[in-house]
C-alpha cells in the first residue's frame, strides 16, 4: 500500500497533495489544495473522504488558512485567523467526527502556544500548526497499524468477509480502518474473500474499495448493496467488517448510509458485525446516536450519474449520507488501543475514556 | 394510466408494439416487434420486463415465431414450427414463470386445434393462438384490476408504503401487481405516500415505478436500496408490497434481487411484507424456493454505467438478477383470485390449486 492519501510538501508556507478520489478508480491523479476555501471545497466534493482522512486534511486546512497572514503578524491576529479557518471547515461535512476533533486540537495547541509564549509571531504559530497537522497525521498511520493489528485475528483462513463504502487507505492517511483489518490478515498468508458492496450512491465501494482491494492482492467481488443479505441467507457471509464516522459513548454508531441494514441482517443470520474506528471517531460527549447530525446531501447524487438523467424529472428524493446503528447489532468495535467487544457505555468508559476530548 | 405496455397491430400478420422500457424515463418510445427473434432480444435486453407483461409478449412472440409459415401450409409443419418459437423464447430469461405458462398454453392450444381438427391449415393455426395471446392479455388486464381490489384496503390513509423494483403498469400489460394495489387505493382517494426503492443494478424503481406514480399522481420519494432499513428504523414505512416472478407451492418467492433483504428488515422491524401476484405467477411443480433458477446477468450491469466504467478493470462481479425469500417472511400474497394470508402449501393449494398447470 504505497497510496498516500494526503501529503503535506514543503514547510510552513507549503500545500497539501491528495489523491482526487472522485476520479478514481478511472484515473489516479493528484490535487494540490493551497488554500483553506481549496480545502473546504476537496473535503465537500469529496476529493478526500473517510473519517480520519477529512480530520488529517482538516488540521492542514488550518494551516493554509493561517498562511493568508505574514509571518511578521502579530500572534492575536494569528488566532483569530485560526478560529475563522476552523469554523469555516467545520461547515463542510456535519457527521464524521475526526474533523470537530482536529480542528479543536489545532485551535487548542495555537492557543496554548500563545498562552506559554511558546509563539511569539505567526511564523511560530505556523511551525506549531504544522507540526501538530503532521503529528495527527503520523498518529493516523500508526493508529491504522494498531487497528490492523488488533483486528487482524477475527479472519479466519477461507472466511468470507462483508465491507461497505470504503474504509482503506483511501479513507485514512494510509492503510484504513476496516481495511486495515483486511490487510493485516493478508500480510499473515491468510488467504480470504472480499465482498464489496459497491455504496450507492457514490459507489466508494466500487470506485475504491475493490480498487484497493485488487491493488493489495486480495481476492474480492463487487455486488449491489441489495445482495448483501441474500449472500447471506446462503451461508456465504462469515463477518461484516466496516468502518465509522462517529461513535457515541454507547457504542451506537453513524456510518455510510446502509449499514445499519447490513447489521441488522447480519444479526437475523447470526453473522458477526464488526466496526474498526480510530478512538478519534468516538464522540464521547453523546450520549446515544440519536444525538449524531446526519448530513443529508444533494438528490441529484440519485437521479443523476456521470451527469446522465437516470430518473424522472422533478422526483423527490431523499439522501441520507449515513446512518445510526445501535450497539446492541454491533459484536465488537476494533480500535488502535482493543477490540470492545459487547461494546456499551461502561466497556467503551474502560477502553476509549468517559470525558470529552 | 393510460399506458399500454404491449398491444398487437393488426391481424394474423400483425405485429407487437411494445413501450421500449430501457429508454423511460427519459424518453418514452414504442418498439415494433415484427419477428420471433426480434422479441426474443426485446425480452433478454428487457424492453419488455415484469414477469406478467413477459408472458404476454412470449404468447405474442409464438405468434410471430409462425408467421414464417404460409397460411395454406400443412398444420403439422406449423405445430413443429410453434414448438421451436416456444423452446426458443423459453432460453430468453430462465427466472420467471409466466413466460413458462404463456408457452405452454400456446403450444397446447396448438395441439388441441390441430387434435380436434378446428385447425387445417396454418392460417387457421394463426388465428387460434391470435385469440388465445389476446385472451391471455386480456386475462392478464382483468387480473391486475383483480389484485388491485382486493389488495388496496390493505394501505391506510397516510401510510408510507415500500416498493421495490418495477411491479406496475409496465410489468404488466397495464395497471401491474404491487403498484395496482396503490392505484385501486388511490382511485378510493385514499392519501398515502410510497417510497421507491431505486433498484440497482438496472434502476427498475428510479426509471419505471416513481415515472408511473408521478403520472398516477401518487405522492412518491425515491432512495437508494441501501436506505430503506435506516427508514424502517425510523418508523417511516408501515407496510412493504412487492411483485414476484415465481412462487412455489409453499410460498416462498422469487423477486427482484433485494426484495429477500426487505422482508427479512420488515420483520425485524415488526413491519408487514406482502407480495402482489396472479395466480400465473405460482409455479406449483415446485415444492419450494430452493428449486428456483436464479438468473445470473452480465457483470457490466454493475460496473459500467451508460457505458462508463465505475469499478476496476478486471474486478470480479456478483451479479444474481432476483433472490428468494421464504414464505415465513411473507405477510401475505395478493392474488387476483383472494388474499392468501400466512402463505403456506395448505393456504395457497386451497385458493390457487395443487396441480401442475
Amino acid at each position: 500500500m504505497a497510496i498516500k492519501t494526503i501529503t503535506w510538501v514543503g514547510g510552513i508556507d507549503g500545500y497539501a497533495d491528495m489523491v482526487d478520489q472522485t476520479l478514481l478508480p478511472i484515473e489516479y491523479k493528484r490535487i494540490e489544495c493551497r488554500s483553506v476555501a481549496e480545502m473546504w471545497d476537496a473535503i465537500e466534493r469529496l476529493v478526500v473522504r473517510g473519517a480520519p482522512a477529512i480530520g488529517v486534511a482538516g488540521a492542514y486546512g488550518v494551516l493554509l488558512g493561517l498562511q493568508e497572514i505574514a509571518n511578521n503578524a502579530m500572534v492575536d491576529k494569528g488566532l483569530v485567523k485560526i478560529d475563522q479557518a476552523c469554523e469555516y471547515l467545520a461547515t463542510s461535512r456535519p457527521t464524521a467526527v475526526n474533523l470537530f476533533w482536529a480542528l479543536d486540537r489545532m485551535a487548542n495547541i495555537a492557543r496554548q502556544a500563545s498562552h506559554d509564549s511558546k509563539a511569539n509571531s505567526v511564523g511560530e504559530l505556523k511551525e506549531i500548526l504544522l507540526a501538530e497537522a503532521q503529528a495527527i497525521h503520523r498518529q493516523d498511520e500508526a493508529m491504522c497499524r494498531e487497528i490492523g493489528k488488533h483486528g487482524q485475528a477475527l479472519i479466519a483462513q477461507g472466511d468470507n468477509v462483508l465491507t461497505h463504502c470504503n474504509a482503506g487507505g483511501l479513507a485514512t492517511t494510509e492503510y484504513g480502518t476496516a481495511l486495515a483489518v483486511m490487510f493485516a490478515a493478508h500480510e499473515q498468508a491468510r488467504r480470504f474473500h472480499v465482498y464489496v458492496d459497491e455504496t450507492r450512491p457514490l459507489l466508494q465501494g466500487a470506485r475504491l474499495t475493490a480498487w484497493e482491494l485488487m491493488q493489495a492482492g486480495i481476492d474480492n467481488t463487487l455486488i449491489c448493496d441489495n445482495m448483501a443479505g441474500y449472500l447471506m441467507s446462503q451461508g456465504k457471509i462469515d463477518l461484516v467488517i466496516t468502518g465509522a464516522d462517529r461513535i457515541t459513548a454507547n457504542g451506537d454508531t453513524a456510518n455510510k448510509i446502509g449499514t445499519y441494514a447490513l447489521a441488522v441482517l447480519a444479526t437475523a443470520h447470526d453473522i458477526p458485525f464488526y466496526i474498526a474506528a480510530p478512538s478519534s471517531t468516538f464522540d464521547l460527549n453523546l450520549a446515544t446516536g440519536l444525538e449524531i447530525p446526519i448530513e443529508q446531501r444533494d438528490g441529484s447524487e440519485i437521479t443523476h450519474f456521470c451527469g446522465k438523467q437516470t430518473a424522472p424529472e422533478g422526483v423527490r428524493v431523499y439522501n441520507p449520507a449515513f446512518d445510526v446503528t445501535p450497539c446492541r447489532y454491533i459484536k465488537a468495535i476494533i480500535t488502535e488501543k482493543a477490540i470492545i467487544k459487547e461494546p456499551c457505555t461502561e466497556s467503551i468508559a474502560k477502553i476509549i475514556g468517559t470525558e470529552a476530548k
